[in-house]
């Protein structure tokens, strides 16, 4: 049957991609959530119509948003997680034997479980014990929280709908409050090539900016995100995510990776001119 | 009009964008040539159905495809382009007042005469006493050559149709004898992503490795292309990309760019592990 | 979400409906069968990748079938529906107390779940007493039949795959063979318009004519299906489907529909001329 | 190059079909003009985004404007087009010798120079002597005539952008003014399939029923235009359109046609119930 899924990457252009079958389509209290089979990507998690994660490329995806905190600090104990209830951040926090908690704010159990039925490669990881998932508002989590993690991840797709709160300058506040002193906090940060996704980038690094003392973007090829260029931001109360790089250590962790590597590590940081330009812009 | 445009990347995968209008579309002696104009990427490019460039995002390929050599090699005087009939390396390549001679080989006069119809802004490079445009097969153009060139820059489509010789390892080998002993060539380097192009990468990067002594594989991120995820071949006789840049001499030129910065030189050798994987495979 | 799915008409034509869900996708063992729901069509049955029928317009393709036959001859008993496993057929004949049997061949088991789950309005006629299934190959079923139906009515998709041997000389034989001397084949005779399918209508007709005494298509609008011309073909031993027609007693049995009425009858044997010629060249 | 037209039936119901060139592409005073060249359908005539004629299907739609009316009153002199700057209608009224004035209130200059240029096998009709072209709005032309014209053809698109005011109350008085005291109207009366333009027949039908003694509305299979289910009407102050039929004068006159012919005459009023019902809602 010829059927196809577009990801709109704007009003004209589109992403256009063959599906074998929908395996689930519902709408949960905060969104709409579909999975989808393909013959290219594998399984596709679509929220409100957007492409969330692939099983073809999300291991570049999380393990951006993991590997390159914990090569600057591979002592993180404690670990939040904003967003992130597909699993695959914490499938590779879970390569830590060092981390001890690792909290996960994801407000919608729905798409918890749908991850767990139909993508178990990544979300049986939320099964570990050292995995406690909250169904909340990762705003109203946050709030009172004060010197708890090592690291914050930001999982969380777009400031539009269900993660509005979490594009805010006081919820960078609230995370750099909840992080020890040598925290981290890690964000994925949109693209810069499309002019309405660029503007968000800016936006976003406008806040973290004001919010932490060591901010620097670093990057990533994802092939199923609009562009294929995909940005993250690195906060930090005390690290320099180059300078203070333990490259030793993380290797002698020996962690399984497809993307990342020390190596690479310096690489992410060299932005393009124009991608420098525009985050220099709100700096 | 609702008039689309697909850029097939694989069977079951493609790159859809809205055209305001079609502004050329002919048959070649060697290839179909459209030219589209778009609102997300301005005017496209397009041979054989494929997009070989667009307005948008152009200067990324272009600028990674000449001042990657350019800086590790600033006093290159005598360069030979293989294909390049569209004139944005050429455009790149005039930005160096050292560089005397500029030999074009583009076996199709109709995409040089659209090119200075339709996209005058790279195109009327072309026009400059210092170029010369040879349209003639490349293989052909190459095979008496003997020491000649400093540089190399092979910008040629992909190994179907027309440029399909421009793909073998006798080619390569004749870009060997061509260059002077201190001689760049560069080629661009299809994507690791799909594997249909990821095969093609191994291919060409097999033979070139039993070409050069000297050979590395750099990336850039070309939204218009399969993946974003693009590739670029640096091979060599006696100069290493990274151990034997310029970094202050290249800088002192001042050269005008929105994409390549020395600071993003060593970046963009820092290959995912995937891609390192794939090329380590042939070599 | 952002997903269509295609009906190609032709290589380069093809009707694209936006899909709301998909709501079923298997492969039995004849042929491959979706359910899908639109905003547009409401639920449509694709098999093998074409509409086999939607919500919105079957009752066109249904009444069709079914009550030109009637209108003929009102005192119609025994009835053999060949495929029709969606229970559209069915239904229609339902409306008529005069008839006692109705045998319906389907070779596939799974449509007619598929059916009753999805599209029960149509389906659920098929459990009535009067109808029995008969899960066979309908070559096989009608083989041995001699004077047994008044009505054969020939609801197969169209000459590939599971339904091949129905459109044979032999097959519209032995369905002569099987009608009592005053019977009625009724056939869905494909569309005019597009070349392959106007290739199928005389390919059928010519068959049909060398089986039956009197032959003549009629045609209806039904938008789903390619080009939204459909033909129909009615073959009978004695009766002339104008000249016979029944129109008071017809009229006097007060069957509801909402496309077929007596006063249409003779309109839709009217052909346009160049389906005359098309019909013409092979009778 | 794989670049498609989609002309929108509804917002989730499109036809897609491969177009091999875009010829032609210009903004005029009055709408968007676009010619495209495709396979199955010869070269499109695009307005304002929607398929206006093709060159595969436009003989059904011009002989059922013209046709059905003359074999009504085969002693038609002098006809009023209103529209038409394809030149499609004359065509067909060029057949009859006993024309003698054709008067065409054709808006849009640039439509009729693209359609000479591009569709001449239609639009050479215009150039002849008994054709004259007025450039003007046809409210504003027809507004001063009293009693000139046999025979008044609405040849325009939809009661959107330019046509407006030629589906008002007001302008059906003005036709009817216009006329003689035999004469008759024909309009392109959209298709009852589809809500939206389903809303649009009965707006229309309610005003000419408002405007003239003798309305009946008849149909034709127009396979590019939505749903391929297209209605016209025929509207008189003398004459009924089946009972006054002159089906051996016509016949006599041998007007070669490949859809029309007074056998089908008949067939054509005769409406599916949906339809019937539909119009009577308004009558």
């Amino acid at each position: 049957m010829d059927l196809w899924f577009n990801d709109e990457h704007t009003d004209t252009v589109k992403l256009s991609i063959k599906v074998e079958e929908q395996f689930f389509s519902q709408q949960s209290s905060e969104q709409h959530i579909d999975v989808l089979q393909t013959r290219e990507f594998g399984k596709i998690l679509v929220v409100d119509g957007d492409i969330m994660l692939t099983e073809k490329d999300e291991f570049i995806y999380h393990e951006l948003l993991v590997h390159v905190a914990m090569a600057v600090n591979p002592n993180i104990k404690e670990v939040l997680v904003i967003g992130g209830g597909d699993g695959g951040v914490v499938r590779e926090l879970m390569k830590y034997d060092s981390i001890d908690i690792i909290d996960v704010v994801e407000i919608d159990p729905l798409l918890v479980d749908v991850c767990k039925k139909y993508l178990p490669e990544m979300a049986s990881s939320l099964d570990h014990e050292k995995v406690h998932i909250y169904h909340e508002d990762g705003v109203r989590f946050i709030r009172s929280l004060d010197d708890e993690y090592d690291l914050i991840i930001i999982d969380s797709p777009n400031p539009y709908g269900a993660g509005e709160g979490l594009f805010t300058r006081e919820f960078y506040g609230l995370c750099h409050k909840a992080l020890h002193d040598n925290g981290i906090m890690i964000n994925q940060h949109e693209s810069p090539f499309y002019r309405d996704e660029a503007f968000m980038v800016q936006r976003m690094h406008q806040k973290i900016v004001q919010s932490f003392p060591i901010v620097k973007v670093y990057q990533g090829f994802i092939p199923s995100y609009p562009s294929g260029h995909w940005l993250f931001g690195f906060a930090s109360k005390a690290y320099h995510p180059l300078d203070d790089i333990k490259e030793e250590a993380w290797n002698a962790l020996d962690i399984p990776t497809r993307y990342y590597a020390t190596r690479l590590h310096k690489g992410i940081f060299a932005l393009p001119v124009y991608v420098e330009e525009l985050l220099k812009d709100v700096e």
